[in-house]
């Protein structure tokens, strides 16, 4: 049971409670679970901190919050607690936008060299000891085109732009004057302009609208020397889509940090692809990561219990923090 | 025997001869050599064009070399070109500077990312579909001390600086205000500096006065983090103690692109240490790179003929290009 006097806050977190929540127990009754304790957890709960941001969990608890009037997510993306009762509900939705924008942005740009400078293939002739000479590839003047244009998508477009690529970026509003991208053009036309692209990053948010875009007829699109990396959400592409056309030598690859099942399963194909760079979900998670996602919690907790405007309101209907909040 | 009424050329390119030569050929004489008929080639002519940039052989045939007025070599170092013969005579020596400065910038700053994200752990982890999360580095405000302030190396510094990159220089002159640097640290402070750097990045000419500096001292004298970066030459390191250092874990790990012999022997070890990336001298070779190569030489040709400045002159006591005649 929580306190009468002081605010109750729940958080999801494994077993695994995080560190630097001192300052918050300090003021309020916090409660630690896992997904099987959620629903006992929720009942009496002012607020949600889903620190486990991979919990697939809450909308199955979610009849049990009687109370709760905020949920916040250390995450970017939102799309584990964005459901039909989280929607209809008055429960405001905040994200930790911004924490991974520049790691991630790093990560792109190393995979697109990686790619250009054949490391891959370095390292594994290395492990035969052969030294066998190749041309690389240049960066610069190279097309990448951005797929998500939130302030992750936009950390991206500034950094590969850094490194002398042409950036064009797709989203929901096509614009031509857009200070990170240049030209944006509009979701509806991202299968007539994949073909221009070197590089197809996807970063986009996971909703009905974008989920599973990525499929046949968009990796048919791309040019067969054109690679193909994401770190937004797996279930924006049709994974056996994007095996079938790096077995058909569609694409010339992929840099794949997210995918529909996490952990990837031993048994996928992808982890045996030779022009496939599989990494753990870890692009956005720099050192650091961690405890600086609890100080955020920690400084909207702070709005909260002021009454104040929260920072990073999620617009629930569309999946993410509207541009105009930011 | 060459002609008596065009100028004689003497291209040096082993037993494949270099593509796009049919312009020269129409207004010269052209004899291709390997290292063997060097000294038979080189009686007779007036120029010589080092295409096979990696030979040792340009020394030993130098006696025969009785008309010879000009030398260009398909690289940006000098050093197998440069010999008290070659320095006593009156020969012109040129390079070609500039065809390799941008495709070694992105090269670096691709393995600065591939340290920093950790993608050759990715790939073995990969190579055992394990799904192993870490946390990755930041490179933004890192610190690249780039030793080398000639055309690549001011190349590297721009592109490790648009990554968000602190970058400083070694380099012959001090200085504070340098357009690339920023700071240029004389190369008698390297060891006092060196512990500052979190990348340090190999690019100077060799020469005397660069042989062997990178050695047990100075890798001592850097951060345990540290990684080493070396796209200049393989002389410059006592690659003994690079082995050592890495072994003793005094240096995080190791990119080479260079090595004091190469290929790089078989039983070398740094072909199986898991910090060190290795690659076989590559790191300016972009797609198109031969043909710029014959290029650069076509068009000092022409300035020859014409009896005008060559472009690239080399100073053959300094041993590189004078960034004044950039």
């Amino acid at each position: 049971m929580f306190g009468e006097d002081s605010p109750a806050i729940t958080v999801l977190c494994g077993d695994q409670p995080p560190d630097g929540m001192e300052r918050i127990e300090r003021s309020a009754t916090v409660r630690y679970t896992d997904d099987d304790g959620l629903a006992d957890a929720l009942t009496g709960a002012d607020v949600l901190f889903v620190y486990d941001f991979l919990s697939t969990a809450v909308p199955g608890a979610w009849h049990a919050a009687d109370r709760l009037s905020w949920v916040h997510i250390a995450s970017a993306g939102v799309d584990p607690v964005i459901f039909p009762g989280m929607r209809d509900s008055d429960v405001v939705l905040t994200n930790s936008r911004g924490v991974f924008d520049a790691p991630i942005s790093e990560y792109v740009l190393g995979a697109v060299l990686a790619f250009a400078k054949d490391f891959a293939r370095s390292l594994r002739l290395q492990d035969e000891a052969r030294w066998l000479h190749r041309e690389t590839e240049r960066v610069e003047g190279r097309h990448a085109m951005v797929m998500g244009t939130g302030p992750i998508g936009r950390a991206i477009a500034r950094m590969l732009r850094a490194a002398g690529m042409r950036v064009t970026g797709i989203g929901r509003t096509a614009r031509t004057d857009d200070p990170d991208f240049g030209v944006v053009h509009p979701s509806t036309a991202l299968l007539s302009r994949l073909p221009g692209a070197d590089y197809v990053v996807a970063v986009a948010p996971l909703t009905e609208q974008t989920k599973g875009v990525f499929d046949s007829r968009a990796f048919a699109a791309m040019k067969t020397g054109a690679r193909f990396i994401n770190v937004g959400r797996g279930e924006l592409v049709v994974t056996e889509d994007l095996i079938a056309a790096l077995r058909a030598n569609e694409i010339a690859g992929a840099a794949l940090d997210v995918f529909d099942t996490e952990p990837l399963p031993a048994d996928s194909p992808l982890w045996r692809m030779e022009n496939v760079l599989v990494s753990p979900h870890m692009s956005g998670d720099a050192v650091g990561w961690r405890s600086v996602l609890v100080e955020r919690f920690a400084e909207n907790f702070d709005l909260w219990r002021a009454g104040r405007p929260l920072q990073n309101v999620v617009d629930k209907n569309l999946g993410y923090v509207p541009s105009t909040a930011a």
